[in-house]
């Protein structure tokens, strides 16, 4: 058996934002023998991870589980619902918007690629890719849409290149505001089930998302939830598709199978952690994260090192993005304190490669986790001659000392 | 967890021709934690599993793994290298031979399926469905098509709803001797590293596979082997694809990565499975799945029922159709044989359905777990009122006894 | 990772009579992350295994768990109630009461050892080893002892050696109508959670048993059920003892903790068996035990071999001793069949060397697990040149399938 | 399933000595199948752990492995060598050295208890439970004792309760020197594959161990390991035994397998760590252990607190004992730091109960989980109102930065 074991003690801290930790629990579960995907004990599984994961994107519309990662899910939401050569409005907020973006144009969609323009003297990085959607610019330019050739709008919840989470349903607003019919398709693949996410009351049409982040799992299982606006569309669409094809899926899994084999083992994952998630309640785990999110924030600025997201308001509670001085090359930075100290960080993508790197504070974490995950930062930052204005590590400990999760434990001692 | 307690005492005996039996050590290996797809224990990971892959195809061509299902791989094949409105040459032999010229259809392909014609008057179930590709019908068929509009041949190594295994060479020969350029695509999901599989001696442009029947692997991984030939063509082919895009891929797989997140724990799984295929050696793999499917068909013979597969030299080593009489229903006994005996027999899919059911002996099996399946199917199809000629589970016991397996135990006790 | 491959594939039968098959659940249960066994978790543990191992046994007494093997349970039974060069009664119903006898021995205790006289001529076994105990001698014994020198009365409930269950509560009654003092220590390692037992009716004092037979867990976990009588006694009792001390072992488990080092893992396997065999009511899982032991004895009598139980009153549930025709060597037998169908029976032991095999019927069984053994020694008796009157699993094989179980499956499909 | 979720959400930090954190290999190893304890495959598994672990003792003569925790491995040092009424010298170094002499008491021995006199003015604790074995006072006892009535030396090697290691190879010298024919018997229960250990060297009779610490295997197995001399006098030896003997259980390992039934599946679990331990090299380990114990202990000299261990030649490498100032309840932080923390320390035991916690550094950890480890209890003293010189966490960090591990990782990235 494999024996991972490129550090020969102890536990690696994964604290990319995603893959995330996996809990033993779900890990165990994975092991499960496969079944019969045609058998009675499968179809009780399929209706029991089917409706929970309505509950997770807060929907009474169907949920297409795919046996494929996330890219799978955005391809899944564009071929369905979108013609060869239809306009789509995309919005740059940072590497994954930005491949959503090629894939659309190598599907033979017209994407348009909206970004807040300008770039940040102090740090030389777009704007773009420290900032959230703007509403705004996306409004105007669906007034200026006076034939509606767009045919959806495009965007990223949860940019985990930047670590900026967008406000949807202001989105949703500015389309309505401009009467405009376009579908509203939105990647919350690493926001859901750790940020605040509401498919049906922000309107959204199609929602993708995927399993290795809030949902604690390994990749391998993709989400796309629906609207009833996005069955319209895709009974028009014509980009071809049979892989991706919600009708044949929304229609097998209404007895809880589906038309090609599933991903078993992955669906056993899938239903422990939702009964783990569902069980503790979806606020208790979006206010874990948000807590974990400013404790980590509060070590960056006690560096003295700037946040990627530029915007208060819109700070993840999945990642932090951290810029490194210029000067310093942000991924050897993360091979040192991969060597060093077992600890994993996020690259800095695309157009912020080398500048930056990624504290992942999502999935199966604690406290003590993230402490070991900023000592492991701050011991690297210092090896990596980075000069630094304070300790982070103080900062965090004085953080989460003093603003103690709010919700009781399972059990009293 | 998940109690998959539908049975409450034992293990269940999964005979389907797919999902196979999952060892131990395979699920054992899906269970160790998920890692950084970026780090450096995952290259390591994804270039050994590649190159095992490329012994298991036994091609020197590169292989292409998808977090998909087979159904994925179909798409694959297609997409990567068609245009839509081509033609192409499918076989019917089956289900699924059926379902991928239907998915053809979907893609906006041409398809024209040929099929062995004729009834037999004795089952009253189509010849084609109970016999191979004839390479002879695919030639004659080229050999008309002098505009070359044909772009590819498309058939089934080993049709999984029947228990028939074609003769790929064959096919190869017959599309030379034609001297057509189409490529050649051949779906052994269910054959591959159970029966003997030869990419490149065969002449295959793209081969695809699965993970959950001969790999012994969860569903969830599927497989293109590609041929230059391939490899050219999916330059030109127009069919729009991102997930399913060779390019990038095969580019990423280079370094042992890929272009977007792969199914780390089921590639756990594979590297698994790997080591112990490839450490038995192939030879040994293919001997012991034909002395298990000829140890089952003489307890077919034995019962007096029809095996499905009419041509001797193609009777499957993955699994065995069995043909019930006129007037009992096959699905009616697998429901009992299942409530009764926790036993999964494989369903009479398409133009059989309800005719006939499917026997597996594929996976991680052994002499015991087949008479185990043939003591269930006797008992079932006793109590279900079907009249048998004699006892198949006794001819077993003399075919297996009689004999033994050629090949050395690991350690002499 | 060790890899048991000595049969490359397929899934080892192991049906001997202890270790029996373990559940995958119990398996995955067994891999929980190790805890303080001082914290709040732990206490819990305890207190659940305790409560539920009192419902197994039918006793409102205290049982003390061990970290060791039956074996140590046997000595803890001995050494917590008995003094130096104290007389006691014992029975010889095989190869394990002839072990605790000599155990006794060891510790400086004076055994006397009845046996059911004489020979059995066609076998020539000793009848003691197909009988159970006599509670008429023992009774007999008991009166004659008037000065009460003989502290304690000792059997083998299900005497693995044999496959013989005797009856517990004649031995108490024939105890009590002799007026005699003496504590009945019983082991019922064997026998415990697949045969009827009953601490607290059947008026035993001290019950010994083990985690590996019918509570369907790894070897590693001991027990002693007490009487009120028992922990008198051993306040009194003088042979030396810590480890197996009552005093402080049930003190302490009064909170669900231990006076050293619990066996952690192997108890996180105990709630999952207690889940399993109390979930399904204990009665479910004898009558289940007792349906396998009949089928499997028609087999034997098919076969036209002796089985060892010479007392139809006596089968055991969860064993078949099998007795083979002279200058048939057993254990060649076993060898040959264990290296030819990776099926593991029992060995004769101690009298019985090399005559006889034993079948286990016990743990995590079902209809065709029983088939497939049965099956693995039918061919094996065949090879090993065996002449059998008939077809043991044609017989089998008419027993189940004319047998349904009772009890309804969990959920209907 | 347990699902030990007490904590909603991450991974507990298990720092007490023992069990410590167990690797994920590890866990996974003990679900492998239960095996026959008498088949060909348990042999050889029984040959590996038994030549494994005389590398881990460093001798060349017989290690027992007993079904036990460590308690039951004391007494079978002491039953297998000793007479009822024998004189035993015995050391008190804390509070398991108390337990092994009270256990001497319970089982007929005459354990005289010496210690280091004198109470530490500064703490009002005991010297004798801040330092090591006094080698001086044993020889000047032993020359003292010209009958030779003392049979056996008895001194804990790595006390857990206090974190002192004591010089065994000098007691072995006093023993000498004086002429005296006592056996030396050790307990390095929680030293073992953890701290240099050499049996053979430094003379040592009788090695006493168990799994739960150095060897990272959960609860459930203990050892003895043995000398000539020990063999002999065990000849003699007039205690009763019979789970304990090293008669019968020496005699059946010679071919790896047991006299009663062994501890399967956690011997799969030992085989899985002397993999790791071995193939790292113990001296390898050992430095990791050093290298902790120096970084935690810089943490706690920056607090300003005191080291329990007072003589620093004496550090142990396996735990930290912290004394906590007059009138704070360590027990009361302890709980405080394990509920807002998740993170489990050791308590005070006997003489320091209370006055002191212990920071375990043994086991599956790394640099990091020493950090959070220490973060936790950083915070915690903060939140019960220690005052604190300064922060631990910066002087660990600096210390671990500044230290790295010397050897190679197992393979450049």
């Amino acid at each position: 058996m494999l024996a991972l074991d490129h550090h020969p003690s102890g536990r690696h801290f994964l604290q990319i934002p995603g893959p995330s930790p996996v809990p033993d629990r779900i890990l165990r579960a994975l092991s499960l023998p496969t079944i019969d995907h045609r058998g009675p004990e499968f179809g009780a599984l399929g209706l029991k991870v089917l409706a929970g994961m309505q509950q997770v994107f807060r929907t009474r519309h169907p949920v297409a589980i795919y046996p494929a990662s996330g890219t799978g899910a955005w391809e899944a939401a564009l071929v369905n619902t979108l013609s060869p050569g239809d306009a789509v409005l995309m919005f740059e907020t940072g590497h994954f918007a930005t491949l959503w973006q090629k894939m659309a144009l190598r599907l033979g969609l017209q994407p348009e690629f909206l970004a807040v323009p300008g770039t940040d003297a102090a740090t030389g990085l777009p704007w773009s890719w420290r900032r959230g959607v703007s509403a705004e610019l996306i409004g105007e330019r669906l007034r200026a849409d006076a034939g509606h050739t767009i045919k959806a709008v495009c965007v990223v919840h949860n940019e985990t290149s930047t670590g900026v989470t967008s406000d949807i349903a202001a989105v949703r607003r500015a389309i309505d505001a401009a009467g405009h019919p376009a579908l509203l398709l939105v990647d919350t693949i690493s926001g859901l089930a750790s940020a605040d996410y509401r498919h049906d009351e922000w309107g959204v049409d199609v929602t993708v998302s995927g399993s290795q982040k809030g949902l604690m799992l390994p990749p391998g299982i993709s989400f796309n939830a629906l609207s009833p606006k996005a069955l319209d569309a895709s009974r028009s669409a014509k980009l071809p598709r049979a892989y991706w094809g919600w009708d044949e899926i929304v229609e097998m899994n209404k007895s809880g199978y589906w038309p090609y084999t599933p991903n078993t083992n992955l669906l056993y994952g899938l239903a422990e952690a939702l009964d783990m998630l569902l069980g503790q309640g979806l606020e208790t785990v979006f206010a874990r994260h948000r807590r974990w999110a400013e404790g980590v924030r509060g070590a960056v600025r006690a560096w003295g090192l700037p946040i990627q997201c530029a915007d208060a308001a819109l700070y993840s509670p999945v990642l932090t993005g951290v810029i490194t001085p210029a000067g310093v090359d942000a991924d050897a930075l993360r091979k040192l304190i991969h060597e060093r100290f077992d600890l994993s960080l996020g690259t800095g993508l695309g157009k912020v490669r080398g500048r930056m790197f990624r504290i992942g504070h999502l999935g199966d974490c604690n406290d003590l986790t993230l402490m070991a995950t900023l000592a492991g930062v701050e011991m690297g930052l210092k090896l990596g001659g980075v000069a630094l204005a304070g300790s982070g590590v103080l900062a965090a400990m004085e953080y989460f000392a003093a603003h103690p999760q709010s919700l009781p434990l399972r059990a009293a001692a």
